[in-house]
């Protein structure tokens, strides 16, 4: 059987932090997603090409799919490249993981071409460099579920990467997108550099129970453990909003929620699709009121994450 | 059917903090127990008699099961009150669970005698007042594996207590109680009041690893995420060949482990009885060298707490 010349993947938006996780905690939607499609080049090297209007750099060392399909392309002893046409459905800067899907898009598609020679952990080890391009750090926060699909745990980075990846909890998410910028350095800016143990044992608390919630479905438990004490507090006042739109949220019929990775984006866990496109609406009604331009997104936390939709 | 007069309730010994959950997590043994009857009496108050020769008071606002029971007691509208007979089987001062045992069992016996009237979520928090007396502080660590058995996460004590009970992981754990005294007064005045986020980070990517196992069964998982970072470290010169023993332990294939609340015991957890066999003896021997009597125990994690052995 011959390899595949041509594969095009969908790489859906994730929810980094996921409340009280963060740096942790990841899970995977099922859009929007970016569409990545790689083809074979007999020679080394990259060409890259956005479909999109974005004005994203297209050099392979400055963009986020190139420089994860370089580091893939240093472990494979043949001397190859690839064609690379990369199509975004998310948003950069929403939040919601819109470098870490291109980043794991493209290095699933390298590896369906290559026959599958890497397991999902390297996948993420490789697309962590990708993220290291957009924001200066190699984190898997967001990459782990892009790859991984449903609900991921980044035990650690350093000194050896360590992804737990755990089955999709039966939730629908509502994530509001409201269309100002938050720096990721502005949000890595805010955060204490210490805290008091006392309130890292509630937010450990908090993890352990969220953990605990998505895998024996309890939305009771998910509900009261979502809250983060010590990330949130911080950066909510680069959110505008955000406390009317969970609180309307909450109203709404969701389970919790709150910043989607380091924002703007919102998100919110609900019990099913009713409510998520409720409390989805109750968030944007927020925005509306605020004079401020947004997008909704809808769906299920998504059991797989990136993944090959056509091959030629 | 008549209420029982008499009821006798064994209530086992439990490890507090389970490596990196300070704190929150807590984890169930089948022994050593104690042991404790309740006699119904038709006029209000209670008497206390200990069976055993660890001179505890007997005064029932200064004894464990006592404050316990008069906390339970002012929950119930009929003008009754309970003979106690408490013999010790876990030493005091030993760091698993002792005083959480006997005021678990105290009101484990009781409820039994009023008709299970009570719910273990209430029964923990009654248990509470015990562990108020002996330590200054109402916290559940200890308090919620001894009443409800296999692995706990308390997940908040204020404003309302949150215990979460989960299936106990098909582990067995092996513990050293070496006889020293560590105070627990002394062993919360070593800990941070500031930690860095960073480590805090760290340390619940831990907690939610050590609950994913736990949940999952994975011991790998187990076995890297027990590491804890932050309280451990602050607290391992009270325990003079910890570091010795866990090495020991570790060697012969335990999966890891640590101090078990706050002292003076430590505990390794391992997938069976032979390793958790070769764990304690090799933990022993590290004591025997350096000329400290100690007490070894190994048991299956229980999925079973404080539990009603018989009725009269």
């Amino acid at each position: 059987m011959s390899l595949p010349s041509s594969v095009t993947v969908h790489a859906p938006a994730t929810i980094a932090n996921v409340g009280c996780g963060f740096d942790v905690l990841g899970i995977c939607l099922t859009a929007p997603y970016d569409t990545v499609r790689l083809t074979r080049r007999d020679q080394p090297g990259l060409v890259i090409r956005h479909l999109d209007n974005y004005d994203l750099p297209t050099d392979p060392y400055r963009n986020v799919a190139g420089a994860a399909l370089l580091a893939l392309l240093r472990e494979v002893p043949e001397p190859i490249g690839f064609e690379v046409e990369i199509t975004k459905g998310i948003r950069p800067g929403s939040g919601i993981g819109s470098s870490a899907a291109s980043a794991a898009g493209a290095v699933v598609a390298a590896n369906a071409l290559l026959g599958n020679r890497f397991d999902n952990k390297k996948l993420v080890d490789l697309a962590m460099y990708g993220e290291a391009v957009a924001s200066g750090v190699r984190h898997a926060d967001n990459i782990a579920p892009a790859v991984c699909g449903g609900f991921t745990l980044v035990r650690a980075v350093q000194p050896v990467l360590d992804v737990v990846a755990l089955p999709a909890p039966p939730l629908w998410v509502a994530v509001v997108h409201p269309q100002f910028e938050v720096k990721t350095r502005e949000a890595r800016a805010v955060l204490p550099t210490q805290v008091p143990l006392s309130l890292a044992v509630r937010q450990w608390a908090n993890v352990g129970g969220l953990v605990a919630g998505f895998l024996t479905h309890d939305s009771e438990l998910i509900s009261r453990a979502l809250e983060d004490y010590i990330v949130e507090p911080a950066r909510a006042a680069l959110i505008p909003g955000l406390a009317d739109a969970k609180q309307r949220a909450l109203a709404a019929g969701a389970l919790g929620g709150g910043i989607s990775g380091s924002g703007p984006s919102i998100f919110m866990l609900n019990q099913n699709e009713a409510t998520a496109h409720a409390a989805a609406e109750a968030m944007g009604r927020v925005y509306q009121k605020m004079g401020i331009e947004f997008h909704l997104h809808v769906g299920p936390i998504a059991s797989e994450g990136a993944r090959v939709v056509s091959v030629n």
